[in-house]
């Protein structure tokens, strides 16, 4: 067995075999079964929902790969809304011929990613599909989470005079996919941001319950989360172009490609709206944190300018950042 | 906005015109908020969990479409563990150029049997892949559904003696997808049997719980599903091949092909497994049924010949039923 095939997709011994030797060897756990669904005990209060697909290539990039992005972002969004991330299914649609070690190192690296963030992989699906009909692997993962008692997050909860933090420099994974397509030419030493959250964000809320907002920056970067949020919250936003935390060779990338690092996606960033008062202790929490240590303040959300976003640039003037539209340079997840 | 652009999935204003304009229209619920995760209320007891994906060609067929078939696949795999099906998240790969027109219309019939189901679609993703990456659309659904109380079903206990009893029909959407091919110029009327079944489900654990099993007979047919639950259990399963419901337009396009009608493929027909003494009630509620009219006792679970199942033919011969293996003809979901 070196490619996927077909019989592989069909149901039979051979579906039966590539869940035997690669998933349940990987995802291993007690709700793991062969009926049709899983059964779980239930959380308790509210849960949270989510669903994302992935389909980035390169597959494989400097700081992760398409099976570590799979858990990252479903962990986060539901981190996202307070929700401690408790059962996660994955669904693939896999290309005749696919090399199974391929398949294999992508597996095992969802597994250990899944046990770093502590979530179950409780069911999955394959499919597999003709050749020339999917470009080698889509993964799609689902997952529920238990929302922390005592806390209303949401993008229309920003609230004026709100602090705007990231939980990290910005637009690292979208600097690494493009540099991994290697289009351009450019060398440069960028690894994608892709981790889980949830630590960060349970030590955030167990300081303080008023937090008004998380928001991965995923496709679109911080810019487009800005934007949405100024619109769901009726709010301005200003920030300050010198506090963004953004790595020199980042930086220097979309300096020599005249690209906004605001629009370049994060996989293991959140933009977070707190009320001022509470954004100083929180940076200070999130500084702490394995994958939050570039934290900082960016800026505040305003009563004036309803749904747009300014930038006060390092010389003082302030400017409407463009807002998102288009398509991503380059696809990201 | 005729066609899918790349744009559609850059997360900017065109993803939002998207999600606006098809999706929030069609699953319209108060749940589905612009947050990362929908915020839900947790059912009690436990909870059952599963996801499907689905890349069916053609995508529209006699008495279906992807869209339903998304939507059933997931609602009926919960319902095979006896969980009332409650939310479903769903996550699309859409080619590059594909028809808004065309997507409007399976969006609408996910819509639509969501709403026959009694499911909620409470959190969806859309990634839109470049031309040739994809062909056309694939969609993956998950979902979340509340045990009923004092049950226990499993591929794992059926027992020697239980009636082995199939809902309705069987093999009609693996030969509905067969003759929408027109792969082999044959016609005949003949239409998908794909149907939400959680009222049938609960029909009958509702008049008792001295159910062993269900299991939904999709990719690999009833056959594979004996198999399954022949090897789970450790059981022999002896079908009667005269009391195996198949419709005459099915049956005669399997004669013609030379199918095994055991093989092919249902979306809305389960194989349940009862203590005898259940099975005439069991299978006189399912007739009152809109999706299981058809539903007969075509065998029994023997203590003998483990893991095996055995076909009783008309005429008095038992055979072995070839285990299933290899690719499907036609693959169906």
């Amino acid at each position: 067995m070196d490619t996927i095939t077909l019989a592989h997709g069909a149901g039979g011994a051979q579906t039966s075999d590539l869940i035997t030797s690669i998933f349940r060897r990987h995802f291993d756990n007690a709700y793991l079964t062969s009926d049709d669904a899983a059964v779980l005990p239930a959380p308790s209060g509210r849960i949270a929902m989510t669903t994302d697909g992935f389909i980035v290539q390169p597959r494989f990039f400097p700081g992760g790969d398409v099976g570590r992005l799979s858990i990252c972002g479903t962990v986060n969004d539901l981190s996202c809304m307070g929700a401690r991330p408790l059962y996660l299914t994955c669904s693939f649609v896999i290309e005749e011929g696919f090399p199974v070690g391929e398949l294999d190192r992508i597996v095992s690296s969802m597994g250990e990613t899944a046990r770093e963030a502590a979530v179950v992989i409780v069911a999955g699906d394959t499919k597999v599909a003709g050749k020339g009909q999917v470009d080698g692997l889509f993964i799609t993962t689902a997952g529920v989470g238990e929302l922390l008692p005592g806390i209303d997050l949401s993008g229309k909860n920003a609230k004026p005079g709100d602090a705007v933090i990231v939980t990290g420099d910005i637009g690292r994974h979208g600097c690494a996919i493009l540099l991994a397509r290697d289009e351009f030419g450019i060398e440069a030493d960028v690894t994608s941001d892709d981790a889980p959250l949830w630590s960060a964000v349970e030590s955030v809320l167990g300081h303080t319950k008023d937090v008004h907002a998380f928001r991965d920056a995923t496709r679109g970067g911080v810019g487009t989360v800005l934007y949405e949020i100024a619109k769901e919250s009726g709010v301005g936003i200003r920030i300050d172009r010198g506090k963004i935390p953004v790595d020199p060779a980042v930086g220097g990338v979309c300096g020599m490609l005249g690209l906004e690092p605001l629009y370049l996606a994060c996989e293991g960033t959140m933009v977070c709206f707190a009320p001022a008062d509470q954004a100083d202790e929180i940076v200070r929490i999130l500084r702490k944190g394995k994958y939050t240590a570039n934290a900082a303040v960016i800026g505040e959300v305003t009563a004036d300018h309803a749904e747009r976003v300014t930038v006060r640039t390092e010389i003082g003037a302030e400017t409407l950042l463009p807002p998102p539209g288009g398509e991503l340079l380059p696809r990201i997840c």
